[in-house]
């Protein structure tokens, strides 16, 4: 890391509250949302602007833990009169399989997203899994950017499809699943898949691939990561958005996107995950430092350490 | 590489003629067989001990280049009264999927490995994926190996526990996928399962993942290679046995198995392996050279290029 302040970084996502069951344990409307998850993971990097609404149910008092490490929540809307988000979901014993028994969208369905002035330029910007076209609403509200991630899921890939074109054309980078990658490209074959993205507008593509590490494509270098494997899964929501924290939080503190930097920035995301699913919702991931993220990448490094080739 | 002579290898496994059809093309009745694939890969590195049966169908000729690249075939029985053992199968769209349509055992059905008496004492042996009763047939013929690995599948694991159990027991290293592993550690968690693995014997334990790489398990050290991302999959039979051939083959270059000889070897099965999928059966092998495994484990050091973390 560079020894100047990281610059901050903007997410406009979801807070919400999330019903999860898993064969350890449940929780019920604990915190939970794609920008919860980010930021819990970025403001261990650098300050974190964070846009999204919540209902007049929402205790803003839960995200203390982010406002101490320097998290800005103006961004942050309040409809007192409706219900914030809310997911429930169960895991199968092997924690891959993912039943969904409700998606309860209210104060959603509404959200128009406002970035505050203050955030306007920041910086590095995520776009965490919302509808493209508020997505695009946001793009048309930032300045000066130097880096521009998104993410998105199959349900905007089949039913938003140009939407989702328009986004690819304007972000930098997109930050996807293994399956995700394979539906927008229309390829089961990965590698390819993630070239095709990268033909549709965002020079980097990451693909997060849960047990099996995470792939990079930096314009023609590629980059494999292995999971950190000896995480003590308990619940793996949200660790694709602690990765997203992860990666955007290390480059907000370097001068230059290079290929060495994309990479340190999939490992520190990966590290970052690693540590989101070891507890429910966020907990983990607000009682964390940065020093944990950083042992594990060391550990991480072991993992690949590659032998001598002739 | 060491400069001295690379010791021998012995493999006891199936050669066959497989009919395999894929998305892209099919084959009739092509050259395959576990011992096949595997001394197709690991006769790149040094001289190798086939042990194994054919029918009066089979045209020796068919090895000509193993035998040009100091293959001992003398440890292939013929009866010429039955047929070559048959495999018939069709890969879906995926490559991933594969839909098995026949398989004919024939003259497997009375397979007692002999192992020649020149080969008894080959320093490095390999047991590819047969009966574990005939496995241990063969760990009672073998004297002062250095290294004896086996392979096993979810048939035998199911149907032949105890004595699998027997296998693993006297066997340094076992070589599976990660479908196989969980099914012996009976559990989803992929790293527990290898610790179980361990804990049943082999003291090595190497999990191949497709498209995924592969994992190391040596004692308490661990290692995750990536797949070589841009191979031309043209037919994924044999990749397993090809993994394994290139991975024997290395150590039996090296004086000592190290962590690090272990990893170079896991480089270079992998290498072996990409190059076993372009082409039906052993073809894409039969025409590789040294080289060329060589070139991909420097690729795939690149793939897996860490930067420098903190």
């Amino acid at each position: 890391m560079s020894e100047q302040p990281a610059d901050p970084v903007l997410v406009v996502g979801t807070v919400a509250y999330d019903t999860v069951k898993t064969p350890f344990d449940e929780a019920d409307h604990a915190l939970g949302g794609s920008a919860t998850y980010f930021a819990s993971a970025a403001s261990l990097f650098t300050d974190v602007h964070v846009v999204s609404i919540v209902g007049g149910d929402f205790d803003l008092d839960e995200l203390d833990y982010l406002r101490k490490r320097g998290t800005d929540l103006s961004g942050i809307q309040v409809e007192p009169d409706e219900e914030t988000f809310h997911w429930s979901g169960e895991y199968d014993y092997d924690m891959n399989t993912r039943t969904t028994h409700a998606t309860d969208l209210n104060v959603l369905t509404n959200f128009a997203p406002l970035v505050p002035i203050n955030a306007e330029t920041a910086p590095l910007c995520f776009l965490a899994n919302i509808d493209p076209n508020l997505q695009l609403d946001v793009l048309d509200q930032l300045r000066n950017q130097r880096l521009v991630a998104a993410d998105t899921m199959n349900f905007w890939i089949e039913n938003t499809p140009q939407s989702l074109d328009e986004v690819l054309a304007r972000v930098d980078t997109l930050i996807i699943n293994d399956e995700e990658a394979r539906e927008i490209g229309d390829t089961p074959d990965l590698i390819e898949s993630m070239r095709r993205v990268q033909g549709l507008g965002p020079e980097i593509v990451v693909c997060k691939k849960g047990e099996h590490g995470a792939l990079l494509a930096n314009r023609s270098n590629w980059f494999a990561a292995p999971a950190f494997l000896h995480a003590d899964l308990h619940d793996p929501t949200g660790a694709g958005d602690a990765f997203a924290g992860g990666f955007m939080g290390t480059l907000a503190a370097v001068d230059e996107i290079t290929d060495t930097t994309l990479r340190r920035a999939v490992v520190y995301g990966t590290a970052a995950a690693s540590i989101a699913i070891e507890d429910f919702g966020p907990r983990a991931l607000a009682k964390a430092t940065l020093d944990e993220v950083e042992d594990r990448a060391r550990e991480l490094a072991k993992f690949s350490r590659f032998p001598p080739i002739k």
